[in-house]
């Protein structure tokens, strides 16, 4: 159990580009950033508004000086001081990942991106070259897979509870964007804009989180073939999907079926998981994330909650609150950041056994979910034929 | 609502091939035909077991005499008499459907049979060229969907309420199946066997109750194409299927999604619906059948629950229990039943306006849902392509 | 399982007083009856208006001389009769159960009553003595008790599987009544009416079936002393009340609470029930029935689903639809009837072992219902004093 | 929304008294304080053993200089710093919090205290005048009442969205204590003994969330009397209670029931609220705290969910995640901590104009807590006979 206790030598010197007042996703990473001590904000280039970004700043706390117009300048400054940032957490726009998650990564700086992370595997090879050879940190914001169930259920499955795995059912739909783009904030319009989204919109808005989770539940099981059947119902959309139902076919003859939607009127339900085995099946929701079905064929269903002592250790050890109180979205992200500084104080103690067994969403993870979107993207060009995954 | 009043001619004489002691489903009918005086059961062939079937038919009131060895018999002994049987429902495996069927009609009886109605188009079409040429009726039992909130999501749909449909989610899958069929009852065993099966095992039990379903409540909205991925995660099964997931594209532009499975180990949730427009979105399972999830974007939810004045006429008129009071399955037969009994008597009387609006599970329903089959397993048989629903 | 073959001796010739065409309860009793060919419907005074309720009769398939303008009326004439009835179901407002009972019982036919019985302790006890001076059934319709999952309950009780039990929660809500009676029907006009109704109204109409369900699971455990605090929030129904709270200690240490009423606002919930012991708890609700909770504590928490095989033999032999397919009130019902048709049929037939060991809503719950709702007013009418139930 | 911004002149310096290791509470003291940068955590008296104290506290960042055995070197060593702590939380024991906050204030130091706050009315008042005198602030942690829906409910209410209020429904119930207390853990010893825990067991454990969620919501309406029926399942733990219902009569004629217990085997159902107006009723729980059930009799059942634009503002204000992502018991701890933090900043400033619209738990809800459990002891005592609410 979490309650606070540092884990690493000294507490990081965080930075953040991008996560303003006004976007979606800053307060997520503060939030999971700044609650036990693990991280202090001490730089940013928070907002494109340099004014803007540095009023936001120093009401984060963030000396003025130290609150930048662009990346480029943070890095610039930060570099020359004794006292510079250790890690930068990247949270724009996807198409600024990959050029802000370079330079970070040659002035030597830990990074923290957002999801999706680059627009191609190509580029994510050559982060994921760069941070090897620079001896850093790459670490992604697959904010829900902190939470301690998610961590249940891969041991479950490790631990063969569920038998062989026969069928994977996902999906993560909202309708928040069920009528058309006329107007709306500039977080929709850039993420429908395949020049500053990238390939894909709610595949790799939502659906990466997805693909994700299941590859922590799934462990060795990896996808063969895949179908991606994509739409814009609202045209204006196209070549982006705001829905898509992909299949999947792993290697051990298990089935996939992942639905992503961004239309889907009123649903409120947010990620849902279903992992079936020939014994038995768990399923999850991160909308009422503190219980578990778990359900053997022939038995009763079980209700398992998170910190209950019948948990498994790897769930019980990612519990902040104990059993009866909930958790949250914001519980998961601090588990997400505390297992990314202990790896980035891993990485500068030089402690590579430590990394070696130590679980967080690195450069891979964000790698896999690229590939993941190639993948999609070329079966979807193909009118939703089956490709083989590679 | 509906109170037990008679609302047809007399009560109709009827019998029943199959059905026996041990069966899944005999008793659904009984429950479904006989709550109301619309229905008298006065003869059958219940069992392969001439004497089991006698015992069985005399325990159930009908005279001894009219408790025959086969069908042929009961059609031969039923059509000499004064007071033979107008209809009989058809409750065997599904390869004696077709036969049993074709000799009720020729017999001049009216037919309620089982789903999968055939094995393929070119037999349905046959049974509804001579059912027409007869004057006869041949009812389907779809269960489900005579519940009132199946027409509550159809009456809906037609208002508009949901606006422009775009995306039908649906699934029916359970767990009974997980393991193999060593040992298994004769329920199994026959629909796991594509001689007594037919072309399909999970598409035919019980993904024909999802497509009935939701045509309708999509009216006029046909599926254009379809893509069906099947597999036997128990190999003896094969070529049938024990999991299968269907995609649809639909003729206004609509996404469909359909899953069944056999193998869903441990998931006791049964049939459910999704249904989704451009302003809001309906959904509803059989497994709490009196609430109807009803969704607008950017409103609260609302649960809508069955027997409410709120509701539609089109789902009040097939009320029984009024709100507050569970409706199941049997109420929900027995609204099928009686609706068929409707369709008979209007026959009778040569009502042919009454026919032309009354809304009952019929030769077409269940000519299209072999329809639908067919394309399925064509599908699968190309590796699971795309292939123009015809 | 129940499929519908007769367990007794010969179909039961039976009537009906009240349950005319626009009443609440008749079709809750003719669904109950019909479905099995336990019951024949024969005669009937079905209203108060004559006319009205021979037209009625016959469409329920009764014949017209058999549709009788009083209850006195068809007393007389079916106790005339070779043919005549053996049962009647009284289903009138409650003013008139204990007159009708009466006469009845004195004509040697047996009585299946609506609750709450009567109004008084005294009358109930009279009633008791004369059918057992006659040797007749009294039967009283507690309609859910009939669910499988009630006699689960019991059963897990029974085996000691929640341990010593510690407390009841029991809630029967609706808010069918939060406005004022200003234009209400009958049904409700009635029940407002002390000298229609009897003593309480929601104790009496909801109440009852709560604490008669308990009864089944409790056992042996009984209330020692109680306190009801009652009140009228719409202020034309006092004395009576719309709603209530009672709290009951009972003679094994076990504290109770119960709750009842109309003016609960858009609560749909129905009947709600909680039973906690020193190892584990049960609940379960009539608004989805076919789904037990089982929580141990310290384990995770257990969904029982019907007609499952890991449910006790008591439950099972209960089930009507088998697991997956759910059941409703109207399942419950004819379990209710088929129990008290057996209880008649051994009566018939002076099988006293048969009777010492069958369960159904008898005489004695009837008057154990109207002993509760004594020991509430009396309690009620001091102020919401303790009082020790007598 | 809050995002992180500081809404305060500097961030307060803050201490802790308890809290230790392995504390049940302190962790949610802390990761509610400690995510905006509201509160730096400087200084410590976090366990009766000093040198665990001392570990501990240098391992959430407090200089080791500042991790005090005892409160009394605390205050003394603070008082006597130009950087002392402006603030201390006090999270020990419910016997040792009267004389810990009084000599806090004294010192001229800011208290936040867990509840139940005091043993009786009169050490409130004390505590009260007190702070009033020195110009302090005591905050107490009722800690999900920092939840944007209890705000949302709050404001239906004002607004007469509910009618009048009528009916209060109250359940804070869980099996932790249903076995015996031999070698359980220190947490549970002193919660039992009358000696260190107060007059009572779980009514004030968890009773008082209740109540003060209710005064929260119910505004203006007070309770004029009340019944408490109290037992001790587990006989070591008289004369304080394992489980307890209130009965409650408002001076606007509402009736409110009230169910506390720790022995309720099985249930992790945690805080339940509903609360009943003439024309609707709102319902919610901590266990799926960002839904709530929102019920206008005649219409379909409503669900709403934390951070929609069809929310009142009070509780807009409160959010921090947005729709569709779960906010845990962590978030209303943070909400809490914040509003303390304004009031503090606010005293500190003089700012008498923003306290008297400021609401947070302060002092008047501590003391309210405690009268409510004095009144419900007086009736407890009395076997539990109806008391005026004094």
């Amino acid at each position: 159990m979490i309650n606070g206790e540092r884990t690493i030598a000294r507490p990081l010197r965080w930075g953040m580009v991008g996560g303003g007042r006004t976007g979606q996703v800053g307060y997520k990473h503060r939030t999971g950033a700044l609650r036990d001590g693990t991280y202090q904000l001490v730089a940013g280039a928070f907002d494109l508004d340099a004014d803007r970004g540095r009023d936001f700043g120093t009401k984060l706390g963030v000396a003025e000086d130290r609150c930048y117009a662009t990346y480029q300048e943070l890095i610039a400054a930060e570099t020359g001081r004794a006292d510079g940032v250790d890690v930068v957490s990247v949270a724009t726009p996807n198409f600024t990942h990959f050029e802000i998650t370079k330079a970070l990564l040659e002035a030597g700086i830990h990074v923290i991106c957002e999801k999706p992370l680059f627009f191609t595997v190509k580029e994510s090879e050559e982060i994921k070259a760069l941070a090897e050879e620079k001896g850093l940190i790459v670490g992604v914001t697959y904010g829900f897979t902190g939470h301690p169930l998610v961590h249940q259920m891969a041991a479950m499955v490790k631990k063969g509870m569920l038998g062989d795995i026969r069928i994977v059912d996902m999906a993560y739909t909202h309708g928040f964007n069920a009528g058309d783009d006329v107007g709306a904030p500039e977080a929709v319009q850039w993420r429908t804009d395949p020049k500053r989204s990238g390939p894909t919109f709610v595949l790799g808005d939502i659906g990466t989180h997805l693909y994700y989770l299941s590859e922590i539940v799934l462990g060795d099981i990896k996808v063969e073939k895949l179908l991606c059947d994509r739409t814009a119902f609202i045209p204006s959309r196209a070549p982006l999907e705001d829905h898509a139902t992909v299949l999947m076919h792993y290697d051990n003859g298990a089935r996939g079926r992942l639905w992503v939607s961004s239309v889907d009127a009123g649903n409120m339900g947010s990620q849902r998981y279903r992992f079936v085995g020939s014994k038995a099946s768990v399923a999850w929701s991160d909308s009422h994330p503190d219980q578990l079905i778990y359900q053997v064929q022939g038995e009763p269903e079980r209700i398992m909650h998170h910190g209950m002592p019948y948990l498994e250790d790897e769930s019980l050890a990612a519990d902040r609150m104990g059993a009866l109180h909930t958790e949250g979205l914001g519980d998961s992200w601090s588990n997400i950041y505390l297992w990314i500084a202990q790896a980035i104080d891993a990485k500068m103690r030089g402690d590579d056994a430590f990394l070696a067994s130590h679980h967080y969403p690195d450069i891979h993870a964000g790698l896999e979910g690229v590939r993941w979107l190639e993948n999609c993207v070329k079966s979807a060009d193909q009118d939703a034929a089956w490709v083989d995954f590679e």
